[in-house]
């Protein structure tokens, strides 16, 4: 597997060398199964026609300068449905997250509806669960073991399994049942408002109160199913553009090393990528009815919402 | 068509008279066009089968002991589609709204996602534009010439065209383009809190935050479009219950005014109802595509949202 990675020939690397500053190449998609069912599963299709990982062959394209980074959309904004890269399966496709054996939906927590952002994965990342950070402020804390976390803000709904060029503008360090879980704020760089922000001092100018209702949505989404609310580092404190660009680049260390390391340790997640000449077929069934229950609107008492 | 109304034969009438405290009686719904154009219209199927009128043959059904009335649902949760019972088409069905020959959707504003309540209208029940109101404090004020309109607050979802028993909650008094628009704030009878909540301060402790959001969304509501923030009358303060009960009342007396003079002038809305033996018939269509600037979030400057 790893062999394929590093042959400079393979069209993946060609992909880390096409750059422009606004456009990505034009990935597609292979659908199985129906949607809000175990058995979906949206795969990555390269712009070669292979089937391709988007954890792993999606590239980083990480650009200090423009402080620009590669977004794969796994939730639109105003959903419920829990869709994330599988950090296991070949070829990680987009799936529903599970939780006793049913498809998971988050909560709608008064005001919001579903997620608020355009919610996605930043490719070529890995939280590592087998290092205690060294990152200031969160010394200690083991990573959860997914791609990186960011929240698009841009005013478009996007598209699960898009590829998105963003501009990084800072983050928020959760802390989810123990794991540091860091959630970059990003901008999609066609955004119409994508030239005016620069960092979280910028948003809170243009997009008033979001930084607010963000830490309050993580702060609250798990507390309908009777979870604790969600904690912080550094306070709740956003932080900023090159702290964020320093972690960023970290988890893409940490994912050069799982690649190598996959290789012989077997309690890692599996590396299986373009290259490997496996064939997925589409077989896209029509959408199973999402539970009336995910219409239900939480309040959550005593909490400025 | 008067004349139909008035026979205590008709089945509106045996309709108004089988009550029970949390049940209405099934109503259907005939659908004709595609949904998001122009052409869509849905019609009200009587439990007789026979085609009937949503503004004119939904009884009221106001219950002054319980504080119920009926809810013509017009505007799921979290929609944008600006959908409304037609105040001239014959059998008023609900169609969407049209502003410069374009099918109208409301905007969303941060931190909501369009519609924030079950949004609908009080059956028999017209605000009449003729007449100066003579309720004080907001004395002088004509009416905007369509049925009351009714905020849900329940936690669920409704659909367009059900008809629900409501509990009545409280009400505020919007000064839209200088015409008198309350919107009542109901709850569904089924809905787990309803028992709990008998009234605005009510609302308060169980749907915290939901009053001033409510407030704060039919202020901002038109301000991408370029038009001002809406006024309320009473300083946007919310008005009890035997305040509310009395308009909803009066409201309904104008409806009956309405009926009677609707025969002879034809500038009022014409009144084609149940009992006129035409038979509408179905032509549903797929949907049309909402269109993408639907998606986009406004963020208001300089307000608290």
């Amino acid at each position: 597997m790893i062999r394929s990675m590093n042959a400079a020939k393979t069209p993946i690397r060609r992909l880390l060398m096409t750059k422009s500053h606004l456009e990505v190449p034009s990935y597609g998609k292979i659908i199985q199964g129906s949607k809000y069912t175990p058995e979906y599963a949206q795969y990555l299709r390269l712009p070669n026609g292979e089937v391709g990982s988007f954890f792993h062959d999606v590239p980083l394209e990480l650009d200090c300068e423009q402080r620009t980074v590669n977004m794969v959309v796994e939730i639109s904004r105003w959903t419920n449905a829990k869709f994330e890269i599988s950090r296991n399966r070949p070829f990680n496709p987009i799936i529903q997250d599970q939780k006793n054996g049913k498809v998971r939906f988050v909560d709608n927590i008064f005001p919001s509806h579903g997620f608020i952002h355009n919610y996605g994965a930043i490719p070529q990342t890995w939280e590592d669960p087998t290092v205690e950070s060294s990152h200031e402020g969160v010394r200690g804390i083991k990573g959860d073991n997914d791609p990186l976390d960011c929240c698009e803000i841009g005013s478009s709904v996007l598209s699960m399994g898009e590829v998105k060029k963003v501009k990084i503008l800072g983050s928020l360090a959760l802390i989810d049942n123990g794991e540091l879980d860091w959630k970059i704020l990003v901008i999609d760089v066609k955004d119409p408002l994508a030239s005016k922000v620069e960092n979280i001092h910028d948003i809170e100018t243009h997009f008033p109160n979001l930084l607010e209702a963000t830490r309050n949505w993580f702060r609250d989404y798990k507390i309908p199913t009777g979870k604790p609310p969600n904690e912080f580092a550094f306070n709740g404190q956003y932080r900023g553009l090159s702290e964020t660009m320093k972690v960023i680049q970290e988890c893409h260390d940490s994912w050069r090393k799982l690649l190598r390391d996959s290789e012989t340790n077997d309690n890692l997640p599996q590396v299986v990528r373009a290259g490997s000449g496996v064939v997925i077929t589409p077989e896209k069934l029509p959408d199973a009815p999402v539970p009336k229950e995910v219409g239900i609107w939480h309040f959550i008492k005593n909490e400025k919402a």
